[in-house]
C-alpha cells in the first residue's frame, strides 16, 4: 500500500465505485458493501454515504465514529456483491470471504490489503443519520494498491448488475475553471 | 423519450455518471455539470447533490426549489466538460452548446433531449445547504431515450479525466438480500 494525498480522495469516489466499509467494534473487525456515497468537499476531504439500521455496520459506526471505505477491483465483484448480501450479525465476513486486515494509521477500522484502494475516515456530521441514514465523513487517510494487477472498478446500475470502467478520455485541457483538478 | 419508473431511478443514479443539471428562474433556462450526487433512498426516491453558491444554478435552486437531473452519453463528453467550464452568468449555455429543451411534466426545469435520461425532481431538504452544499432532491418523474445509439455513460474520475461504460455483469442470482432490486 503506498500513500495516496487525503486532498485527491476524490479521485478515488467520485467516478462512483461499489465500496466496501469497514467498522472495528466491541473487539470485532466488520465489513459491508455500499453503492449510496458522494464526494461532498474536495479538501478537506469529506465523503457521503448512506448506512442504515439495517446494516450490522450502522452500529458500529455510530459507536465508534470510525470506519475505512476500501476500493475494490472488479476481481473480487463476486465477494463484494455476496459481502452485502449476508450480515455481520451472523458471520465473521472478512474469515468468510478470506479477506486480510491491514491495521490503519488513523483510525481502529481496518484496511483491506486485497483492495486498489482505502480510505481512513472519521464521521463528521451525522445531522441526517436518523432522517436519512446519511453519514458525513472526513478522509482523515489514503493509501493505495498501485501494484495490483486488477485496476478496474465496477458500479452498480441498481438491479445486480454491474458496469465495468472502460476506457479512460481526457478532456484535462478543457477544465479552465477547473485548473487545480489537472494537477 | 419513454416514461421511466422513479421507483426505479437508483439505475441511472447508482453507476455514478456524470449529470447536467437543468433549473428555471427567472424566464430563462440554465444547465451546469455535476459529479458530486449519490442516490440517498430508492423509493420514494431522494437523490443528494453538491451544489455550491459558486454555481450559477444554486439561486436558482434555492428559489424555485425545482431542477432535472439529466444523464448525458459518452458522446457528449466534450460538450459536458465545457458547461462545467463556463457560467451561466455569462453564457446563454443551451444556445452555445445547441442542447434542445423539453418541457418537463412534473417542474419548470426542462429536460435535455440529447440525454439518455432525464429525472424530474424537487427539493426535499436543504437543511445541509449552508453548510456543505447538500440538497436531499425527491426525484418525481423520469423518462429514457432508449432509441439514442450511443448508451455509455461517463464518469469523472477527479482530474479531468473520465472512465467510459465498460462491460456489465450480470450477479443478480447473487442478490439473495435484495431481491426486490431484481425485477
Amino acid at each position: 500500500m503506498r500513500e495516496f494525498p487525503v486532498s485527491k480522495v476524490c479521485r478515488l469516489i467520485e467516478p462512483g465505485p461499489v465500496l466496501l466499509v469497514t467498522t472495528f467494534h466491541k473487539g470485532r473487525a466488520n465489513i459491508m458493501t455500499i453503492g449510496f456515497h458522494m464526494m461532498v468537499q474536495h479538501d478537506p476531504p469529506f465523503i457521503g454515504c448512506i448506512i442504515g439500521p439495517w446494516d450490522y455496520s450502522y452500529n458500529a459506526l455510530r459507536a465508534t465514529r470510525e470506519c475505512v471505505l476500501a476500493v475494490p477491483g472488479v476481481d473480487l465483484a463476486q465477494k463484494v456483491v455476496d459481502i452485502g448480501n449476508c450480515s455481520g450479525d451472523e458471520v465473521d465476513k472478512f474469515e468468510a470471504f478470506r479477506l486480510t486486515q491491514i491495521p490503519g494509521k488513523q483510525v481502529k477500522a481496518p484496511l483491506v490489503k486485497e483492495c486498489l484502494a482505502n480510505i481512513e475516515c472519521r464521521v463528521k456530521d451525522v445531522s441526517l443519520a436518523n432522517k436519512y441514514s446519511l453519514f458525513i465523513l472526513e478522509a482523515v487517510g489514503a493509501s493505495i494498491n498501485p501494484d495490483r494487477k486488477e485496476q478496474r472498478t465496477f458500479h452498480h446500475r441498481g438491479d445486480g448488475t454491474f458496469t465495468v470502467d472502460g476506457r479512460t478520455i481526457d478532456l484535462k485541457e478543457r477544465m479552465v475553471r477547473w485548473k487545480a483538478f489537472q494537477d
